[in-house]
């Protein structure tokens, strides 16, 4: 039966979104993971094989994001199923684009697909979450979501969760460069600090409510007025080698505004429109390039539709 | 010429609206103060007479806010005229409805009319902030800007000046209970910590982010669980007697969320429509009465235009 073994894909996602620090994140149409997932009645989930991460990545399911979401998704159906999941990573691991959360979302979309859809696409979101728990220690959904769901997503609350889509204008286009550096979660998360001047948290949340308004009206420049991040970004930032030297140079060449992709080292620009945004790439490559980096630069719109079943 | 002679209006504010802490504020319809201002050639200018106060504002014009937006005013266009102000106050002193800042838009607006509008409405703002500086120390413009230009404003930025305008849903009501209890904006501030926890910060500009997306979707279901502070709010909510039990009261009788006007002692409820904002206000000034204090209850839509010239 032919349904019974589906490849889906998942893009990867601009967690934090600069000022958004743990509540958004924003899924680019590409680069994604891919899952080719084939349904057994073995009972077990295995990974068959995994394509693209120099062998880093375990092969055991219950310690593989893929794996993971496959197993809850099963568990909480109480299906007898079973699944051989091959994993395409063409996202590059520890680089802030969402890649684990990506892997699973790719993996439930095939699962959910292969038993009919028993779930809504949204509430796929839980199963990934738990995913993302292994993978990085902490159930956050500003990947997750926006992976999963499409567009800009903004996180109001963790428990319970609330999910909000917001909307984003035609002409935004993505920037995601990623430099041949890695930066762990665990270590990005490790130089914040755990409390916050008031006046900086203040005008953290002046900017995020802005970035909303600016998505929303829509107005481009204040999309990039409302771009800073005086929280994580000043800690972070000292993790990327020449990181003030590289948004310079973005916003020269006409980025709204740059920022790190989730806990980094891949770095982001919003533009208004392709041409700019193919400026800004090539920009922003060689202001790597300068300090000894070699990257890879990503332009794309912003993917509204989320993760999908493609074959 | 009987255009010498100007009556203006300027519509009362919610400060803060919760979340918003130090970056929103919101016009409401009524109440307002009034100032009748009578242009003249003395070069001077000076408070003929003030209503409403029980004599308790300053009489001289350089230490009263309406007297010293025109001042101001007079100074930045390098006039000769000076100008003879009578202030109506309808909002109470101290009350955290943006009395301070009503009185000085009111002024500027008449004294604007009167010179045949030299400044556009928006640029009248900085006038009204060094009033606001004089009465409380600090130039903000979370109550200057809803007063002036009416609606819901985001302050992104104050340096330089960063003022969106967020739109508002048709149907939303807001409802102001003023007991008869004084809080000082500066003791309101003094207790208030000079750092957040990073957690909590999170929390808030999650919040403020989803008030800006609620408003403008529009869902009023998301206004109601976005009107949460948790900076300000747990320290401020001290000074006003029976605030948990008038807060409950106001949920209870379906208020979408309720929260402290500005430093307070003033509560605020947004509502869906007028006949439960009525409900609410109804609620929550028994509550007060429960905690053995009188109070006043305002219902009003979203004041959408600002200050005006009445006559």
């Amino acid at each position: 039966m032919n349904t019974k073994k589906i490849h889906a894909y998942a893009p990867a996602s601009i967690g934090n979104v600069s000022c958004g620090f743990d509540v958004m994140g924003m899924a680019v149409d590409a680069p994604g993971d891919e899952v080719i997932l084939t349904l057994n009645d073995s009972g077990v989930v295995s990974i068959k094989d995994i394509e693209g991460d120099n062998g880093k990545l375990p092969r055991k399911a219950e310690e593989n994001t893929a794996g993971v979401a496959v197993i809850e998704f099963l568990k909480a159906i109480e299906s007898n199923h079973g699944a051989e999941i091959t994993l395409i990573k063409n996202l590059p691991l520890g680089s802030g684009m969402g890649s684990s959360a990506a892997s699973a979302v790719a993996a439930v979309i095939a699962i959910n697909r292969a038993l009919g859809n028993p779930f809504l696409k949204a509430d796929l979101l839980p199963f990934v979450m738990q995913a993302e728990f292994v993978a990085c220690g902490s159930a956050h959904a500003d990947n997750a979501a926006p992976s999963l769901l499409g567009g800009l997503i903004l996180i109001r609350d963790n428990h319970p969760l609330d999910i909000i889509e917001i909307p984003t204008p035609e002409e935004l286009m993505c920037v995601l460069v990623h430099p041949h550096v890695e930066v762990k979660t665990r270590d990005a998360r490790q130089v914040l600090k755990t409390s916050v001047p008031l006046k900086d948290a203040i005008t953290q949340w002046g900017n995020t409510a802005a970035l909303v308004a600016g998505m929303m009206k829509p107005d481009y420049e204040l999309i990039g007025r409302s771009l800073q991040d005086v929280v994580a970004e000043p800690m972070r930032s000292v993790l990327i080698p020449g990181f003030h030297s590289i948004k310079q140079a973005a916003v020269t060449a006409g980025a709204l505004g740059c920022g790190i992709s989730g806990s980094g080292p891949t770095m982001f620009s919003f533009c208004k429109g392709k041409a700019i945004a193919d400026n800004v790439g090539v920009a922003m490559q060689q202001q790597f390039a300068a300090v000894g980096l070699q990257s890879e630069v990503y332009v794309s719109k912003v993917n509204k539709a989320g993760a999908r079943v493609i074959g």
